[in-house]
Formats: C-alpha cells, sequence, structure tokens
C-alpha cells in the first residue's frame, strides 16, 4: 500500500471544531513524524478565505508541545505550507469539483489517499456525503494502493430512527468500514487504559465479577454552564449530549468480557454484546435535573433557562443520574450508574469500582467492619489511577482506615505528554485501527437502550429538578 | 483487676537494650498516658549505681517525640522520679530480696502488678528466674488483681534442645501464661499491618494463594557488618540470628490460613499451623556466604573473619538465601525465600508478593507479555505498600508498562508518628494482647524445620561463600 500520500479534507475547516481541536491535533501528529510524508491538509467551509487568511485563523490554535523551541516556528512553517483552502456550499457539486481540482493542483491525487473529517453539523451529513459522492471524490475503502475514509462525530441522531436515517445517508456513499464514528473519549488516555488495566493485570481479572464488586458508578461533572453557547445543547440535553455514548462507551469498556484478542472487532463485538445485555431503560431508571442560578469562584451564573440561547421554558436536561441493570452472570445484582451534569462544583470525570465490604470480616469485632476497597479511574482532570485500601493506622492501637494506593499520571509521567484525544483517534484512522471507533451495531445497541425513556421524557414534558448551579445535591 | 499499679522490673538495666530501646519506650508510653497511673521502673543489674546516677545514665536516650516544646522536662523529671535502681548478681536472691524491700518501699508493693523485663543474655534466663522466684517476687499469672508477667527476647536457645531446655528453665517458674516472649519485629509497624492488608481488605483475599500468587520473597539487608561487636552474633549466625524467628514470623503472617477471630491465640493457631506446614528444611534448600574485605561509602570495611571480635576462621554465615516450601492446598507450589545479609548494598527489609504473569493474555500479541504484578510491603525503611500495575504508557502507541500504586507511609501519615516496635510490645504485655508474642509450641515448630540444617552445616564444617562486603551478589 501507499503509505506516502495522504489528503485530509477538513469539512466545515471555520468552525470550532476544526480550530480548536483538529487542526492542532493534525499539527501535533506532523510534528511527531505521524503523518505520510507527503500529507496535504485541505479546509472545506462556506465562508470566503485565501490560503493565506485560512492558514492564519488556523495558526493561533498551533501548539508546539512536542516540539518547543528552534524547531517550531519552522514546524508550523512547513506545516502552514501544506494547508490550503477551498470555500463553496455543502450542497454544490460544483463546490467539491472545485475541491477536486485544488487537490489535484496541490496534491499528488491520483495516489494518494483521502480522509474527510466532518467537523460539521449532523443535519450536513447526508449532504456533503451525497456532494462527495458526486464530485468523483470518494475511492472504494481500501482498494489497491489507496483508501478513503470518512470521520464522523456525534451527535449521531437524537434517537434509535434518526440515527438510522443517518447512517443510511451516509451508506449511500460510503460503506460501513469505511465510516469511523469518533467518540473522542475513547481517546482519552484513561479511558484507552480502561482495557489495559483489565486485562494486562492479572490480580484484577478475578475480582471483576458481581462475586467481588459491588457497585460501579461513573460520574462526569463540568463546572460550567451553557454560557451563552445553548443553541446546540438545549435541542440534545445531557443524555443525548454526553451519557449514550461517551459514558455508555466507558461502561461498555469497564463490563464487558475479555475480547478474543485486540482486534477492534473482537474488542467492539464484546461492546455490542455487554450493551445488548443491558436492561432498556425505564423512566423509574433516571432522574433530571437542570441548574437554576447560582454562584460560581464568586461570580453569579443565571438559571439555563435564563440564558439567552436556551428557550424560557426549556425542559432540557442540564444533569442526569442514570441506573443501568446488566442482565448477565458477570454482572447480575451489580448496580451500575452514570451521572453527568453541567454546571456542579467540580469538573470530573471518573469510575467508581466498589468492592464488596464483609459484614463478617474478623476486624468487625474490633467495633467497625472496615470499608469496602474501591478502585477509581480518574479520567479527567489529574488522569491516575487510585486503589483504596485498609490499612493500620501507625501507633499502638489496632485501628484501621483507608488510605489510596496512587498513581497519578501528571506525576508518574512527567517526561511524557498526554496525547489529545483527537490525536490519538486521528492517527488511529490512518493506521486503520478501528478499536476507538463506534460500529454500526453498537450505535444501534446504545440508542436502543435510550430511546424509550427519552422518548417517554420528551412526549410527557417531564419538568427537570432544579438545582442550584455550582452544587453536587443531585450527583 | 487494679490497673492503677505497676511495677515494671528491667533486668539488665545497665545494658544497650535497656537502656537505647526498654527505657524510651517506657517513657514514651509514660508521656501518651498508655501506662497505669501507679507505674515505677525499677532498674536492675550488676553495676553500682545510685537511683541518681542511674537516673542520669537512662536520660541520653530519652526523648520527647510525642510531647515535644515546654512539658518535656517536666514529663523527664516526673518519669525519673518513678525510676529506681538496684544492683546485685543475677544469681543471689538476697539481692533481689533487696530488691523487692526496694519495690516495697517505692511502690504499692502489696497491690502492684509486677512485669519482669528481661534484657539479659539468655544465659541467665534460668538463673534470674530461680532468683526471682526464690525471693518470693512472682505473683500468679493473673489471680485477683495483680498479676505477674515476665518478657524476654530471643535468643531462644540455638536448636530445638537447647530451647527446649530454656522453656523448662523458666516453667519452674512461670506458667506459659506469664511468659511473654517478644520478637520485636512482630511489633513493627508495616508486621503488623500484615494481616491489616490481608483481612480487612477483600480484595486480596481471592488472590492470596497458589492459583494467583507464583512466588513470595522476603528479603532482609544491613549495609553494616559486626563492626567490633561480634561476639554474639559470630556464635549464632545469620539464620539463629533474624531467620529462624523475624523473618520465618513474617512468613507465617503472609501465608497463614485466615484466623477465626482476631484473639491472640487463634492468630497463633494458624501460625503455628502454617510452620508445621513448612517442610524441614535439608541442605539443598540453603545457601550461606560470608562478607569479605569490601567498601561502604568511600569506607573500607574489613572482612568478617578480620574482625577483631570474631574468630579467624569462623565458619559462621552472615548471608543466607532459604529456599522453603510449604506444603498444604494453598501453597502448594508456590516457592517461599528468606534472604537475609549483613553487609549488603542496602539497609533493608520488605516482603515481595508476586502474582502469576499469563503468557496466554491478550496483550502478549503486542510483543511482550506484561510483566506479573507485585505486591511490595516495605517494613523498614520508608515503611510503605506498594502494587505494581500494568499501565498504558501515555502516547498515541499502545505501550505498557509497569508503574507502582504507592502507599508511602511518610507521605501519607505525616501527622502520625510510628511508634517503636518496643512500645507496641510493651503495651501489649500491660494489656495481655499475645498475638505478637511467641507462644511455646510456635518456637517449638519453629526450631523444627531450621534445627537439622543447622547442625548439618555446624557438624560438616560448611564454608560461607564469599561476598565482597556492600554488595548483593548473593540476593
Amino acid at each position: 500500500m501507499n503509505n506516502n500520500d495522504l489528503n485530509i479534507v477538513v469539512l466545515g475547516a471555520s468552525g470550532d471544531l476544526a480550530r480548536k481541536k483538529i487542526f492542532p491535533s493534525l499539527f501535533s501528529l506532523f510534528c511527531q513524524g505521524f503523518l505520510p510524508k507527503n500529507s496535504k491538509f485541505f479546509g472545506f467551509s462556506r465562508s470566503k478565505y485565501s490560503h493565506e487568511e485560512f492558514r492564519e485563523k488556523i495558526t493561533a490554535d498551533l501548539t508546539c508541545r512536542y516540539t518547543p523551541g528552534e524547531s517550531c516556528a519552522e514546524n508550523m512553517q512547513n506545516f502552514l505550507d501544506c494547508c490550503f483552502y477551498q470555500n463553496g456550499n455543502y450542497d454544490s457539486s460544483d463546490a467539491f469539483l472545485n475541491l477536486y481540482e485544488l487537490m489535484s493542483e496541490k496534491s499528488n491525487v491520483s495516489k494518494a489517499s483521502r480522509l474527510f473529517y466532518y467537523a460539521i453539523p449532523p443535519s450536513l451529513f447526508g449532504v456533503v456525503a451525497k456532494s462527495i459522492g458526486d464530485s468523483g471524490l470518494v475511492l472504494c475503502g481500501s482498494c489497491g494502493e489507496q483508501w478513503s475514509r470518512t470521520v464522523i462525530e456525534k451527535p449521531f441522531g437524537r434517537d434509535r430512527a434518526s440515527s438510522d436515517r443517518l447512517t443510511e445517508e451516509l451508506s449511500a456513499v460510503f460503506i460501513e468500514e469505511q465510516i469511523y464514528r469518533i467518540d473522542h473519549y475513547l481517546g482519552k488516555e484513561m479511558v484507552q487504559n480502561i482495557q489495559v488495566t483489565r486485562f494486562a493485570n492479572e490480580i484484577f481479572k478475578p475480582l471483576w465479577r458481581a462475586q467481588h464488586i459491588a457497585r460501579v458508578d461513573i460520574v462526569w461533572g463540568e463546572d460550567i454552564g451553557v454560557e451563552g453557547r445553548g443553541g446546540y445543547f438545549d435541542d440534545y440535553g445531557i443524555i443525548r449530549d454526553v451519557v449514550q455514548n461517551h459514558l455508555l462507551q466507558i461502561l461498555a469498556l469497564v463490563a464487558m468480557d475479555e475480547p478474543a484478542s485486540l482486534a477492534a472487532n473482537h474488542i467492539r463485538d464484546q461492546k455490542v454484546k455487554l450493551l445488548r445485555s443491558i436492561k432498556v431503560l425505564t423512566p423509574e431508571d433516571v432522574v433530571i435535573g437542570q441548574y437554576s442560578a447560582g454562584v460560581l469562584n464568586g461570580r453569579k451564573v443565571e438559571a439555563y433557562r435564563d440564558d439567552p440561547t436556551v428557550a424560557d421554558d426549556s425542559l432540557t436536561p442540564t444533569f442526569t443520574k442514570v441506573q443501568l441493570t446488566i442482565d448477565n452472570d458477570r454482572w447480575r445484582g451489580v448496580p451500575f450508574t452514570i451521572s453527568a451534569g453541567k454546571g456542579v462544583a467540580e469538573k470530573l470525570s471518573e469510575i467508581r469500582i466498589k468492592f464488596h465490604a464483609s459484614d463478617s470480616n474478623i476486624f468487625c469485632s474490633t467495633g467497625a467492619c472496615p470499608p469496602p476497597n474501591e478502585l477509581i479511574i480518574r479520567i479527567q482532570p489529574n488522569e491516575g489511577i487510585h486503589l483504596n485500601i485498609v490499612n493500620k493506622k501507625p501507633g499502638v492501637k489496632m485501628d484501621f482506615h483507608t488510605e489510596k494506593l496512587d498513581l497519578s499520571y501528571n506525576k508518574a509521567y512527567k517526561e511524557n505528554i498526554i496525547p489529545d484525544a483527537y490525536e490519538s483517534l486521528i492517527l488511529d484512522v490512518i493506521r486503520e485501527e478501528k478499536a476507538l471507533f463506534i460500529r454500526k451495531d453498537e450505535l444501534e445497541a446504545a440508542w436502543d437502550i435510550f430511546t424509550p425513556v427519552l422518548h417517554y421524557l420528551e412526549e410527557n414534558k417531564v419538568e427537570p429538578k432544579m438545582y442550584p448551579f455550582g452544587t453536587n445535591g443531585m450527583m
């Protein structure tokens, strides 16, 4: 296979995602030498820019964290020299023919593989796929020396039906093997570490089941609200924004059976199997909340409904706590919860695996039974693994108490830069490593769990419980 | 029971052990209010001192670590006011009658319990016991309001037969319940923590067996040699000095079955059971070494045999590595080793519990199987618990490597002073807590494991292998 020529097309190149995440990640990969030698980057969006104007626009967010110092400016110039821009309407195959022409001019287009990064709203996914198809930009999935792949990001619909429609629109142009559904949470260092923790450490394997684990809690919080950018969020709400995708994926990685190998499809097979073992949620399983006015770092924050970009009578949940039941031998009887909230006290994302305590422990005779062990995988901030164990407190008495066995990434891996999730994921697309992308059947299974309760909440106009901004009361 | 009056008699009061360990520990307990209100301390030895001279002699080693600042001088004065001295020969019942008289004069002798601390060589144990008996100082074990207890320290004989003789001499005066055989290692914070680690943490229980543990290594090292004080050591050697007692006790705590309760006899029952499951050692199980000349911190150190207090042709081992086999279901097939050496590279005492690695682990396909997990209990210095786990190394590649989950006592317990082992042990004697003392049948079982090989080494004049001082070559 020709690994030297690659054209990366970023659709929606003038948007936030492209500017803040995609181009900086491409630049980081470029600096580290992870991209094919002849990689070219093509921005496409409706706005009119010259190549130079576009380069200026994206430069502000490029950082040289892997190659600080003298070579930075040079690297940046070399990267920008490979960046080009084409404007046009997404539904215009002419515009995409112009893009094709630009690619022909600037790159070895007949030899180059093509990566289409959809940094655009999902309403445009189908339209763009059609334009790309009509303009003849798509190559087959992996034929001969070249490939073409398309990368899309959530939201993948609002429920099972709309998700299926999206899949259908894309599948008119791309086959499933060419579609990379990014869940950027899967690219996070500690999320990738879940399978290493579970399957590379023999000591955890026998413990990883209902016999030893009492409960699993996945917690996600943001100490900010929508802050004048409620448009997208108000339409989707917290469940669709982070629970049905990111946090459910984490749950699947924590709870799935060991895959036959590290092959992407073996891992995804186990995730799908696990998702299909989760009972479809009922209204009783879900609590929803919405933040009212509160205080953040001494600054007053207005209520979600008072945000100018949010409807005054919005019922959109900014908080949810979901109780999930996994109906298989490994997990029968173990409650799994996912809690997620905007405008809570703390920015935090972690997995808490609590082991059983025993009330017949010999230490119970000292007056109190030892507290249960707990394994905490902290995804952000301050990535790390912490195992709470019971200790004898130093002193002449037999007092026990819990201490953390600690592995903080920022202490342990001072020398290593933790890569941005998008870097890992883009590199995986190029390498055809699909383990961290969502397969069609996974997406379907995930929607099946949430679709009925989402419909119930909307059809019945269920009022979210109010919590003051900046509090963890509902967690 | 009268808990207010206690006379503590320290036999061998002018010796190193009494001055450096026993009186400082008594003072620490005194400062913390752990001793009965009317506690009096009586030193006895051959040397002639007035009470004042004796007080001066012991003052130098008292420290106010629990009560620094202003109250220190006052505490010390209060303590010293309760310290008295009597000289005399150990075989003279008259001398002990004088001691009795002193106790009558200075304390509420008819009500006071009596603790006899033998800080004397074992050759005197029987003699002193007889003198104490003849002078009528012994009360019954625990009758009515008072008790009398006797505390002895290793060496408890040189082999099973001499140990039995010692037991017999003592038993002429004290019943087994009155005898507290100190193994000061059992008083160490991390040794006491072994049972908490094992039995208060439910996650470790299912892992604690041959199915999951590949090997257990107990390592003890001192970076000093005999340094002109080889008299005692040359007669006993490293196996009798630390292996047959301290390190075998640690092994018993690591490997024993869970006791029915924390009751001292329940714990000791399990230790005895474990010791009896250890196969009697053969010469093939034991490697011995002796340090030759070497270097410590840039300073030249002479060979063991060149020490003026050691015979020129001494065969006494200063190093040993012992391979033990536990013949029960829990441990069948798991090698246990004890390594101990003087004059090695590092002062260190720790337990290393290595779990199985799997060569069918799914990560083996990445090129190397993940290294095994390991739990390390560091007894000294820098007390702590460390669990080696395999992690994904941060970065876009799936490289794993081992990191420590860390619990360092000096970080975790900054506020807590780790008590000296003797403090815990003396307090336990007063509280009649016998879990940390060696019962007669334990002592017998421990000797039974080592006696044949000790005799073999001596009878066959087995030459120890030489290792340069300051090296870990034989570990």
